[in-house]
């Protein structure tokens, strides 16, 4: 037991008191875990672009003020009661998104939308008592997508941490917890493509790189970019990308160019963009007869997707994925495996590091489109 | 070799010399067949809607005098240069797509949309020599479908036909050419239902009822039935329906009505209506996390799937099936050889028989929506 535990910790947390402020490092005040809650110190922690539009709230709910942050690697301080997953010491992933592993989803072996601890970006407090960990001057600060890790400590319910090999750096596998693990996951997981095939991606950010890097890590023998931003392209090289479209350079839409290039159309496409236009591209550039499209990017709202049903008939298959159908705490475990195997490379996707005291540098990064990910050390 | 080897036949067929107008039984002459075409006695044939379809011509190019017919069992007569799959006195079944056996689809494990012998209705001539084998008068008479089985004999191209055990009845496994074996593959190869799952049928017609089969004969402990016909429910009984729901009955959208049923979706839904509001019903009531709907109906050409993005990446997955994604040649053999282990039952989806000379009671049958396949004995 560590001499901090139950234990109220004072520590440095960085505070997001208005949407789109720059966020203040101030010191917080964090209670110790309840029944089935673990406090963990964060060592590294990721900024991804969920933290960037909750902060910005146009659109979202505003839910002020806040800790953000949701990728990250740390060590458990201490357990709440019922807790036997885990124990102090113990190295984690917190995850936005948990595994009770007693509900319908997590009894499935298809789904890895639990139930009790699916993502819920709007409740700032913790689900058994629907009150915050956090409190500075005084007043309750409220989480964000049950992880918070702009902070020296956080508080997590158990189903959302992920227990991982302590050998593994944390400064590198921080970025499985969230954009990463999505992406690949689309593509091993869901799109499964099959050695020696054509794959397409559309939209080169982190999450479109790692389905790219899933597309490498399966055997694909083409792995089509598609972007509106001809500056991703260079990047993308050495994520397995072996050929790029934009879009904006042709008059016809973005589907026939690639059916022109590939036959008749790719054996696999995964939409990492949000943007509906590439949704339906993404369908609709698969090969019939066997093609799959994966849909990762969050739409908006009022986003309707539409298309003939002949393009289903013709044995074209559409899918979406959550998290890359990975359970936190089952499957992520064995992502953070495949990067101790070399199997999944990780260290091209972080382009920049900033102390935590500069944290608000990794939000301009981010906001000029500026590298992939930004690993930010709590103890700077 | 047959005597009649070589040689033009004169038999009987069912000519439809214009749209709309009664089928009048001529004495018609069959060519021999050309390279790669088989010529077949057909001893029993039934209807399908895709006869009536292309029959009555509202909204389909209308070709004519035509000889339909695309459901049959029959034994080979002869068989033109460069056949080597099938041999005279082979029990064959003609199907409406084909099996080239050489393109990409047949190649591919998951397809079955053959480059070379996809179903055509527009053509209604042979691929080879873009002639008709049959004449009446002196006048051409065209083809539907590669097969015209409403003709004592008949010439289709090799890679159109399933070579079947020879002891199975004819006069059952016709049925097989079509519109059972559509319905039986969207659940047992597309949608794939678990022991004991929840599975919706949407449209309880022949195609519906053989995919409700295929449920039973895949374990499934709830198959709920929808369709707008209230009539339809009796028969849907034996096909091992288990609940009905008839849109008309309610105020809300019918895939909420499902979802209170069934706790959040049903496990999988096969749509074989054609029309374009079941298809998007039959996704949408699907369980997120594991869901899979399969689109089987053939909808109208301006029809558009509209859906929220969001549906899908709550993990549902949408597919559409051609033909059951049977491959002619090499699958349907096998479903013949599941009725012949009683694993498939045929007898209960046909529910009258005509002799030829009294065809048009079958498509009588068939306006009147009553019952569900008419077998019409060659020999009457
Ligand atoms: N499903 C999940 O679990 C999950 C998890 C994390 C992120 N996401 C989503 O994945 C998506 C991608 O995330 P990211 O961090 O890589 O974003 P990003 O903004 O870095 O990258 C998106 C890319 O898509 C491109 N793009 C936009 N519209 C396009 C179009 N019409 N055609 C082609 N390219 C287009 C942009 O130029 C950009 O390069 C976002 O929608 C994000 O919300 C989903
Ligand atoms: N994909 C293929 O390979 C293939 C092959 C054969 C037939 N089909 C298609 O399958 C479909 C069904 O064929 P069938 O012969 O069984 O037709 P059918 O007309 O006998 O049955 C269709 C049923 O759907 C019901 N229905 C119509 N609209 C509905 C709605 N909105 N909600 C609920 N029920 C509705 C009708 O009342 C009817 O009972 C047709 O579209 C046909 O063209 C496809
Ligand atoms: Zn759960
Ligand atoms: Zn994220
Ligand atoms: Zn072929
Ligand atoms: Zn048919």
């Amino acid at each position: 037991m560590s001499s901090t535990a139950g234990q109220v910790i004072k520590c440095r947390a960085a505070v997001a008191w208005e949407a789109g402020k720059p966020l203040v490092i101030e010191e917080v005040e964090v209670a110790p875990p309840k029944a089935m809650e673990v406090r963990v110190r964060i060592l590294f922690t990721s900024l991804c672009h969920t933290d960037v539009y909750f902060w910005e709230a146009k659109g979202q709910t505003p839910v002020f003020p806040r800790i953000f942050g949701h990728e990250a690697g740390g060590i458990v301080e201490s357990v709440g009661e019922g807790v036997t997953d885990v124990a102090p010491g113990d190295h984690v992933l917190p995850v936005f998104t948990g595994e009770c592993k007693e509900c319908p989803h997590c009894k499935s072996e298809e789904s890895n939308m639990c139930d009790l601890l699916r993502i819920n970006t709007d409740r700032g407090v913790m689900l058994s008592d629907g009150q915050s960990r956090f409190s500075a001057k005084g007043k309750p600060i409220y989480h964000f997508l049950g992880t918070s890790t702009f902070s020296e400590y956080t508080v997590v319910h158990v189903g959302c941490l992920a227990k991982i090999n302590p050998s593994a750096p944390l400064d590198k596998v921080c970025v499985v917890s969230c954009g990463i693990s999505t992406g690949y996951g689309a593509t091993v997981n869901v799109a499964k493509p099959r050695k020696g095939s054509t794959v397409a991606v559309f939209g080169l950010g982190a999450v479109g790189l790692a389905a790219a890097e899933g597309a490498r890590a399966s055997g694909a023998s083409r792995i089509i970019g598609i972007d509106l931003n001809p500056s991703r392209f260079e990047a993308a090289k050495k994520f397995g990308v072996t050929e790029f479209v934009n879009p904006a350079d042709h008059d016809k839409p973005v589907q026939e160019v690639l059916a022109e290039m590939t036959n008749g159309g790719v054996d696999r496409s995964i939409e990492c963009t949000g943007n509906i236009k590439a949704m339906i591209s993404a369908f609709e550039c698969v090969h019939d007869g066997w093609g799959v499209a994966v849909l990762v990017g969050v739409p908006s709202k009022d986003a309707e997707f539409k298309t003939h049903p002949g393009n289903f008939l013709n044995e074209r298959t559409l899918k979406g994925t959550f998290y890359g159908n990975y359970k936190p705490r089952t499957d992520i475990p064995g992502v953070v495996e495949k990067y101790m195997n070399k199997e999944l490379e990780l260290d091209k996707f972080i382009t920049h590091s900033v102390p935590f005291s500069e944290i608000n540098k990794a939000f301009e990064y981010m906001l000029k489109g500026e590298g992939l990910r930004c690993i930010i050390r709590m103890d700077g």
